[in-house]
């Protein structure tokens, strides 16, 4: 299954690159819906990890069901479809209210790799949340650092 | 795989009421993030509907790849575990910037009924959308009606 998925997110990584090589002009309104979804998207991942990572932190009492729902999202979250979400034209470059670097679209994008290290990372953490609070801690670590290796490199500060 | 995500969905009604028999205090900044990620949610319901919906319409052109990958990610999107975001006290009597009513809270709710249609729906859609245009228009319907299973009797009108 693990494969499975890193094959479905290089897939994504593809469709962005073939997107990337068409003429490069979607619709205003396409591109619009395309940032509101992929935020969306973030906003669902950010809820999950508020449980998960509260509970590492201890700010949230550790309960099993609850942890292995939010991992079980998370690995919901990476399988979804997501290569319409990331549009030519969409960068901050282009755009207000993304900030999405143009990098990501460029031709030596690693964000194929990065989305594949955030699928690994929450498998590892569904297999992990579930067991008990000193595995779920020990599975936090690679989660954020997933996170990071997308936003660090292609999201603009917010500042 | 039907039954389980049927049960799955039921899991999710029973998570509601359980939640609404609590004390029914939840920190408001657990609710405004529970408010966010359901909106976020119904928005990648929003985001995928478009092409599948514009297929049908005949205002998109037909991509079998495009819509089975739309169609999967609505099988995904009902598959993720929702029982968080219904936070009790999280309906749009007691907060703003939701639509949400009451009624879902109430004994009588038939929210969990109504996740289970749009289980249905999303499935059936799944197994049309890659197929041609007329397997899609066929499954369209079924969807949009699932939808209003839930807006209908549980969200308030826009205006």
């Amino acid at each position: 299954m693990r494969k499975t998925l890193v094959v479905t997110l290089a897939t994504v990584a593809i469709s962005v690159a073939a997107l990337a090589g068409a003429d490069g002009h979607a619709d205003p309104k396409q591109i619009e819906a395309a940032v509101k979804a992929r935020q969306a998207h973030m906003q669902l991942y950010s809820f999950h990890l508020a449980t998960l990572g509260g509970m590492a932190k201890g700010e949230i009492a550790y309960d099993a069901e609850a942890a292995g729902s939010a991992a079980d999202a998370l690995v919901s979250l990476v399988q979804l479809p997501q290569g319409g979400y990331w549009l030519p034209g969409s960068d901050n470059a282009s755009i207000e209210n993304t900030r999405a670097l143009p990098a990501i679209w460029a031709a030596d994008s690693k964000v194929g790799e990065a989305a594949g290290a955030m699928v690994e990372a929450a498998m590892a953490m569904q297999a992990a949340a579930g067991t008990d609070l000193a595995a779920l801690q020990g599975a936090i670590g690679a989660v954020g650092e997933a996170c990071g290796g997308c936003h660090k490199p292609y999201r603009a500060s917010a500042n």
